[in-house]
């Protein structure tokens, strides 16, 4: 896929560059790099006193300025596929990574996860300043600090929104949808604590969790969002919709892939969190469908354990890695991201902002390492 | 204090009756079930399906529509005193009752509250559903869904807020309150996990924490958001802001001493919350200056154990008893409410309102059982 070269609006004007004028790679980094400005000087501005709140300020710069900017990217990319770069809309967008933070400083009190971006998790770093006598109180406090700052940060998405400087019209078309994915965001990660691999959910019940879980919310609804704030027509909506979808989907199976076989190098986190977690993702459940009798039952037996040790870890993935589940899970990211640029043909984009999208689809569920 | 005999305004029109035309015992009900119908008729549009999530539902009302509806009274009084009766302005006051359920649900997790309104706290509800083979998995299932349930509360709180049918302007002047009253309740909440009774904070200390966890935000801060939304001006602000500084602080001091003298059959809650879970509150440390040395130590000894037992609880309300700590938190109590019903002395509050507020004061902070 070709795009066009870097044209005369780069180095990036204040009117925020788009990916018709330069290149997608040079596009991509100079979003990102505005977006997580944007939320640093929000940030800036709402500030904790660090008196009062020993700690917060760096885990706020962990969880919600630390990340790849996606939610927000892909929020951005619906706005221009139906209008021309503007600040507001871009700042609108940002607000997402607050909404991001939100769930994953909560998301990791729930799964206990240790690591976040390859530091420790918000509620482990709160919980090392209390109380050195009673470990339990200091675990409670560490949790409840981390929920508290969570919540923060959903007030802050909203308010940082309803700050953006978007046009009344843009505001009342993107509110309803901004709080209905709040919502489907909190029930998806409720249904995900439901979610154990001890109950042997099918694949199609593990889709429909990774969809509510991370899919929707990851690339459908941002730009869906985007898209609407921009008063785009129902073709575009429905296009968008069909794209995203899939490409929440491939998104969702690679990071399962990565849940299992990644690096903490890469995923930021330990390398037993999915496995030693029991979650069904899909690529256990691949393995478990596909497994031969004998095979089927050492790997039940060994996700089912309370505690899974590095032998046990080892000897998991290598059953899965001879149930022939990951080309299965690769072959349903492939046939996903082809649907998704299908989608693509049926709109009226600007070459640039198809390709931004075409090369989104791919930066997101593309093999790491 | 006469107030005005109920007029022909009674029964309430659609316009919602003030305390001017009916008798503050009717005006207090009629407000009080008008605002949790609203919260009724909120909840009901935006429903969880109970297959989705079984009890979501019971405990929504239990929490959201179950109390007394002091904050969203407090706000819509606010707005009367700048403005006539308004259904919108009702309305956008009901929303605090989802940011108070908000507030509880998450509380009762962080202080593992047994029972809220003389039923199991969420968290226990959630629980029972769960695991039966595995406790602590349980447990910790019906933690997380009580707080994913409050973040629920706390978005909607602001689309209700957003769809009351405030008019613009009025709207815009109360988001900005709106939204840092949300962040203060937070850094309230989390100050309170630090303090602790071993730590032996001082009167003013706990004073602080008392006003920054719940005196504000359940008198100033809901008085000052209706009196924003209504265009009141900077000295009818002034003086809702020392009346609802001193009857919130009131309000504390009473709700602490209920937490230990209080019979569970009026606070909904066991009779050792406040003192099993070492809260340092303003009766504790009350006792604990003025106490004989011998009776400081034996009751210092007693808070700071790990478990207090039905024997342990007797003694340390005795000894509390015997230090004079009662009398000097109510004589605490009627100094503040003094206060405040002076403070509304300098201003020009139509006579319902004025007998509204006094009524509210004393309605907060009177002895109870």
């Amino acid at each position: 896929m070709s795009i066009a070269p870097p044209g005369p609006a780069w180095p990036p004007t204040p009117t925020v560059a788009d990916s018709d004028s330069i290149g997608f790679d040079d596009w991509r980094a100079d979003v990102r790099g505005r977006v997580l400005g944007e939320v640093v000087d929000f940030l800036r501005e709402v500030r904790i006193d660090a008196s009062l709140w020993p700690g917060a300020e760096d885990v706020l710069r962990q969880y919600a300025t630390g990340g790849k900017g996606l939610r927000s990217t892909f929020m951005y990319l619906g706005w221009l596929c139906g209008a021309e770069p503007d600040v507001a809309a871009l700042r609108a967008a940002a607000s997402l990574e607050l909404v991001h933070a939100f769930a994953l400083l909560q998301d990791d009190v729930m799964d206990d996860a240790a690591l976040r971006r390859g530091e420790p998790a918000a509620h482990v770093r709160f919980s090392r300043g209390y109380r050195h006598d009673d470990a339990t109180a200091a675990l409670r406090f560490g949790a409840s600090a981390a929920i508290l700052l969570g919540d923060m940060c959903l007030v802050w998405s909203e308010q940082m929104l309803r700050q953006s400087g978007l046009e009344a019209s843009a505001a009342a078309r993107v509110w309803p949808r901004y709080d209905a994915m709040r919502i489907e965001l909190a029930i998806g990660q409720y249904t995900d604590l439901t979610n154990d691999v001890r109950r042997r959910p099918t694949m199609d019940d593990v889709l429909a969790i990774a969809r509510a879980k991370s899919g929707n919310y990851t690339v459908a609804r941002p730009l869906q969002l985007g898209a609407a704030m921009a008063g785009c027509d129902d073709g575009v909506l429905n296009m968008l919709t069909r794209y995203g979808t899939r490409v929440g989907e491939a998104f969702q199976l690679r990071d399962d892939l990565l849940g299992i076989f990644g690096s903490a190098a890469v995923t930021g986190k330990p390398e037993d969190s999915d496995l030693g977690q029991h979650k069904a993702t899909t690529v256990v459940v691949a393995a478990l469908d596909a497994a031969t009798p004998a095979m089927r039952r050492e790997l039940s037996e060994l996700v089912g354990r309370p505690v899974l040790d590095h032998a046990a870890l080892e000897r998991c993935r290598d059953l899965i890695d001879a149930s022939g589940a990951p080309e299965r899970v690769e072959a349903m990211i492939t046939d996903r991201v082809d649907d998704a640029l299908h989608a693509l043909d049926d709109g009226p984009l600007p070459p640039g902002r198809r390709t931004a999208l075409e090369q989104m689809a791919l930066l997101c569920t593309a093999r790491q390492q």
